[in-house]
């Protein structure tokens, strides 16, 4: 196939056919078509966008580069959750044991964490033990036996989209809104679900911080998923600060756990709910949201959430008495209380400064090769809005050393901002609902979490 | 160096560094730089352009990377014509030792046919023998002894230039303007000039075809030229139909001869003298237009410039026989006459499908190592605004075999219309001059060739 006439055609403007993507991706995953033509094109497409026919036929043509999840015979639904990333985001961890709790099946496949924002690979792992590398015959298997499953993007599952996204991380076309679509929903797609629900973030420390963005990822996200019968829902929340308490991989493990037993923070517990409801009506299991609600708070109460995730970590091959003892978890040497230099009201707690200063300590990645310290990381108590006394504690923080603990309270000098008033208003938390009928507004007042000793602290 | 950020802040429409852009082409040029980000890179500059000093800097690091001709205590002016290519366009073959012949130096370094334009290089050597592959040192040998030297680009001459045009030409990079120019002007600084003559050509036959962007394109190479010591200054002339009537290798360098005995087409001789003009006035021995002219039309008349292209020939390894029997020249095994199917005005002669067909008859190149095939090609003695009476013979068609020649009358019968009368006018001959100083629009009235017998024709 001739290419340059494709390339040409993507960058005056134009569309390709269906079969001219499928062609393009079928031709590059065989090594066919060389690398720098595909980095062209991908850069014709951050310049041009993509048709809502283009982006099917690239979605399906990653699909088919590799195997789907069939669950003939099996009733059971099954729908999976997805976040565009933040920092402090523990929600699958609180979430995927709730759900399935509640009789849907969550068959959950989740990425590292990379540049400024986690990752649930990772924070799994910090579990001594716990394995995310199934193979898909494992991962359905346990799916149908438990109800849960948590892990990676298996080698089976749209393997283009794999090869793809590597070479858009060396070619600075990572951030174009199609591209992030057909990556994100390639997988999801293949995981043969009955719904999804995507948690998309705005804000300054989301991937993409402008709410018209997020809006327009949602909507994208949203039409390729139902244009190919997988129904799908969207949440727009809030990432302008950090969601719960901790951050850091073991840190924030700790907290998922604490959630679980219904000792999590309120803003961590307010978006856990809002898409734990989406996800039992996309199942179909209740048709109201208060009933959705009520269902979830009863499998938390009722310690039957909690119990589900010591199953999926004992069947991933970690210790599931982690539930009941955190201890067990990856421990930091040094530990120091970060007090608030001024007396005022909190305006900013910056998260893209936090998970910057994580991937510094050691906690994170700046390369997808990278190992991961998971004991790393910030407990920080005050959320926007709260007055404080100079030389009140308002966080701690966990590091390797002594370097490692200068270097986390700069961060905090930096990131938590502390003024007369408050100038500015935080997000809601869960501020839009999208559908394939169109954006709604939520105008529920935004619950934040409560002050409290940090679940560390607390330990300590 | 890390070469995403960059190609990122690119991406945003942001500007590189010179010593940013030296460090990409020298990286590039090593090797150590990817394809597949010089790629990304190269069409993140079509989207968002180059600011007028990382143009600068990516023309001064491309001739970085090879050596610059020196002329050190020779006095003698070199003054270059560049031409941006189309159909029928054999000047330099008559413009070189012309120039020449006036006493101005011509380093002429020029390049083959691709797409539907023509080359010179592949016009000198459809004359049995010509070389056009000397060494730089042969080459500076040549000129300093004869004034004037016609050659490829050298190995040595701006290779970082070669390796990023075999990329642009695989990744549809090619047509932007910042990127033409560094291209060009790389070469054409490294020759040494003490000037340069640049014709741009617009009409629909044109790589540019809107004037405008053929305007811009001079503009950028002037600014690039004029920033670096060298005078530059720019025509603006017609390819919205074919220059002269031949169109194919052999048959143009047999026009040019013509040309250079005195018998030349009149819009062929136009084009060609005033190129000449500004050459010699860019060389500094004449010091008005007028007088230039009249000394060209001596060098002509006396047949001085036909003899310096029998010595040019001589020296690169021809027979410089062919100047006075063209005979010796490839001769196409297929001659047929192509009469006019309608009584009426031609209003267009489209150089485009002329190209295509010639390319198609195999007498040009869809891929930089293709073969050519010198003898075949059109003499076409019309012109837009000639009335013609269906029936008369209008053009030649010179073809390896009968399949050749059905394919060359479908393509006459596509480009040449005839109509009731002139719906558009054909552009100005030579429409705009351009210098460092700004724009001057040319009012002089369009001349065109004079019909009578092709020189083909009149030959056989």
């Amino acid at each position: 196939m001739l290419v340059v006439p494709l390339i040409e055609r993507k960058r005056e403007g134009g569309a390709l056919t269906p079969e001219e993507w499928s062609a393009l991706v079928a031709g590059f995953t065989a090594g066919r078509i060389p690398d720098y033509q595909m980095s062209a094109l991908l850069m014709a497409v951050m310049w041009r966008g993509l048709e809502r026919q283009e982006l099917a036929a690239l979605t399906d043509a990653m699909i088919a580069s590799g195997q789907r999840l069939t669950f003939e015979g099996w009733s059971m639904p099954r729908v999976d959750k997805h976040s565009t990333g933040g920092v402090g985001d523990k929600v699958s961890l609180v979430l995927a044991p709730l759900v399935a709790a509640c009789g849907v099946a969550v068959p959950m496949m989740s990425g590292r964490g990379l540049g400024h924002t986690g990752g649930t690979l990772d924070k799994l792992e910090a579990i001594p033990g716990f394995r995310t590398d199934l193979s898909l015959a494992e991962a359905k298997s346990q799916l149908q036996r438990l109800g849960v499953v948590m892990i990676g993007q298996t080698p089976e599952i749209a393997p283009a989209d794999k090869r793809l996204y590597a070479l858009r991380d060396v070619t600075s076309t990572v951030a174009a809104i199609p591209l992030i679509s057909a990556s994100i929903m390639s997988k999801k797609l293949a995981e043969g679900l009955t719904g999804l629900v995507l948690d998309v973030k705005h804000g300054s420390g989301a991937f993409l911080p402008e709410t018209e963005r997020g809006l327009e990822l949602a909507r994208t996200m949203i039409a390729l998923g139902e244009d190919r019968g997988c129904p799908t829902v969207a949440l727009l929340t809030a990432m302008d600060r950090p969601l719960g308490r901790a951050c850091g991989n073991a840190l924030e493990t700790e907290e998922a756990i604490l959630a679980l037993r219904g000792e999590g923070p309120e803003d961590l517990m307010e978006v856990t709910y809002a898409l734990g409801v989406e996800m039992l009506l996309a199942g179909k299991i209740e048709s109201s949201a208060a009933k959705a609600r009520q269902r979830l708070e009863n499998a938390l109460s009722s310690g039957l959430a909690a119990e589900k995730f010591e199953q999926v970590i004992e069947a991933q091959g970690g210790n599931p008495k982690v539930v009941e003892d955190a201890s067990t978890l990856p421990q930091a040497q040094a530990v120091e209380v970060f007090a608030a230099p001024d007396t005022g009201v909190v305006t900013r707690v910056e998260p893209r400064v936090l998970g910057r200063a994580i991937v510094a300590m050691g906690g994170g990645r700046t390369r997808v090769e990278d190992a991961v310290d998971a004991s790393v990381g910030f407990v920080i108590t005050v959320k926007p809005g709260d007055k404080v006394l100079a030389g009140e504690p308002i966080a701690s923080v966990f590091a390797r050393d002594p370097a490692g603990v200068e270097l986390a309270f700069e961060a905090l000098r930096q990131a938590i901002v502390i003024d007369e008033r408050l100038t500015q208003r935080p997000l809601p938390l869960v501020s839009h609902r999208v559908t394939r009928d169109g954006v709604e507004a939520l105008t529920a007042p935004e619950k934040k979490g409560g002050r409290g000793a940090s679940p560390s602290a607390r330990k300590r």
